[in-house]
């Protein structure tokens, strides 16, 4: 090798970040839009490519091909390959014993967008409580503040906007079909899985008078309860201990074999009646089907999803409900998100290919 | 008169609700459900109503003969009536100095869903920073989480959902229709009014990491800081002063000859370039005009607003715009807060009826 050490980035990039301006001076970034895997296979095997030190996958990477990411992607990468450079905390669709195995190292940013991804939670708790996002869309189309308000005073209904009660009457919008709308304040959130993103949603939800309610394996040190609001958080020793505590349950694990579906039939049972599901987490933590059978019984009173099972598709039964608020999986979305995200992905090729290191924030390890 | 005192109660009611019973023991309470502003002139002057002593105005109350309430209505009311007790904090649709002349005491609920009112300015907050609305929107219609991202990267278009961008191109979710997607961390949020509802909105922003600034005629008390994280606040000492200093700016004072159309074309040209408006007092408070124009100039990115000038109409230049989210004008309506207003309203007709005080929370002075 005789020029600068090539590193193939696949994905948008902020050409102003200054941290890149320093960056393109020490290595040959080659920018890559892959169209189909096919191709994909024939130029990483090219000249050009052949001999590339780092790969710098912004959020889903290859997934640009599809949604997934297949071993045979991984197979088909050049030798020269030391680093994976991803912009995102999970890595669940990447196969690490795999990487590993192949001598890549997979760095990640861990803790990346916690705070914004607890705003979206917080954004569906208020949607899940208030009725705010059905009620906008009643607005749009009712176009008229009382009439906007007069939805359908009946549970019988599950999907599209609810229609608007044709009776002479003034509706206060503290009753959406047939489900009472009630304040967070005073209410129980609970929240699944406590590391960044947990905190920030904790920090947020007590400053809505809200008392927080978790679980976790290990204990929180006393370090990290003492940045928390301690005196209205409760630990539970197991799941089925907390989620009957729940008004709303916030989900922010990562998705393992542990937590697949953690949400089921038998779990969403625990919770009160008419408690409220949260979901910023990954989609595979809820069983979908589950989950729409406990609101249509009445036993949940709305869900709120940034996340679905088999993204990027959602399942046809999570979409045009009015008690599911959805987004498209915007948790992370902010430009400052983008920023750090591209900083960390450049701190750790840097690392492992300038200082011969083993990834700043490092997934697996290589011997 | 030999029976118990009657009251005229117009709207819904909680039956269920205790304070309610036993305020039943001691009233006659009169249901009545307005149909033609004729037809109650009518039935004022009958034998059941013309000696009523109270009127009990859930909410918009007589508005519901069609959202204004004129002189004349209350020129009809029996001379009997000693006490018009209205469950809002906000009166301005009432003519004050008519009631006092013709004796009547007016009595409010100061105070009143405070909390619930600050929820729904975060709801918009969340919502103007980050494009849920709009995002969620998008996502029903392209039914796919990257298709719904993928917004068109153009600030040409103002109505409806933007349309989605055809190349091939991953969307994060950061930029939306040419707009940047930030997070509301580290911003600053102008509070104008700090009243009960201006107080919570600052307790809840510092959580999300802003930082609260205001302008108030009188400075708040020592115990009004107490209460509030006043190392996050900045005061000013005028609105001109404090507006340069708003990433968004959210209000919440009275409507008033002094502050109707407070933000003004004038008054919102010193926001800064791509600073949000949310609006949760009343629609008065702006010159809706002068905001679409300056959505339309890009000096503002977004709007978020529960109340409208004209309500129950909605000025039609702020519907169908997928750069203001808007609300039918909920933001105290949940269950906690009819309770407290009812209870609230029996507590001011008991005093002045039954204890010949002069109300407990009145709005005018009878001498």
């Amino acid at each position: 090798m005789t020029g600068k050490p090539k590193v193939l980035i696949i994905s948008d990039i902020t050409e102003s970040n200054p941290t890149y301006i320093e960056f393109s001076k020490k290595f040959e970034c080659i920018r890559y839009v892959p169209t189909t895997k096919e191709q994909l296979f024939t130029d990483l095997q090219s000249e050009k490519l052949r001999d590339v030190t780092a790969i710098w996958a912004m959020w889903v990477g290859f997934a640009e091909l599809g949604g997934t990411i297949e071993k045979d992607v991984f197979e088909a990468i050049p030798l020269s390959v030391k680093v994976v450079s991803i912009a995102p905390v999970g890595y669940d669709r990447y196969d690490i014993d795999f990487l590993t195995k192949r001598g890549i190292i997979l760095t990640n940013n861990p803790g990346l967008g916690a705070g914004a991804v607890a705003d979206i939670a917080l954004f569906l708790i208020l949607a899940t409580f208030r009725f705010t996002t059905v009620l906008e869309q009643s607005l749009r189309k009712e176009r008229h503040v009382f009439r906007s308000r007069e939805v359908l005073n009946s549970d019988k209904f599950v999907t599209g906007i609810p229609s608007r009660r044709e009776e002479n009457v003034f509706g206060f919008g503290n009753n959406i079909g047939g489900r009472t709308v009630t304040s967070p304040g005073g209410k129980r959130c609970g929240v699944l899985g406590v590391g960044a993103i947990g905190k920030e949603i904790i920090r947020r939800v007590v400053a809505f008078g809200m008392s927080a309610h978790y679980y976790t394996r290990t204990p929180l040190s006393n370090e990290d309860l003492a940045t928390l609001p301690a005196s209205s958080m409760t630990a539970y020793s197991s799941l089925d201990e907390l989620l009957p505590n729940c008004d709303v349950v916030v989900l922010c694990v990562p998705l393992s074999a542990r937590t697949y579906h953690i949400l089921n039939s038998k779990t969403l049972a625990l919770l009160p009646q008419g408690a409220r599901v949260v979901n910023v987490g990954r989609g595979g933590l809820i069983d979908s089907e589950a989950l729409v059978a406990a609101l249509d019984s009445g036993h949940l009173t709305t869900a709120g999803l940034d996340v679905f099972e088999g993204e990027p598709q959602i399942p046809e039964i999570l979409l045009d409900r009015w008690d599911i608020t959805i987004l498209p999986h915007i948790g992370s979305a902010t430009q400052e998100t983008v920023i750090t995200a591209e900083n960390g992905i450049m701190r750790n090729i840097e690392n492992v290919v300038l200082e011969g290191g083993s990834g700043i924030t490092p997934v697996n390890k290589i011997r």
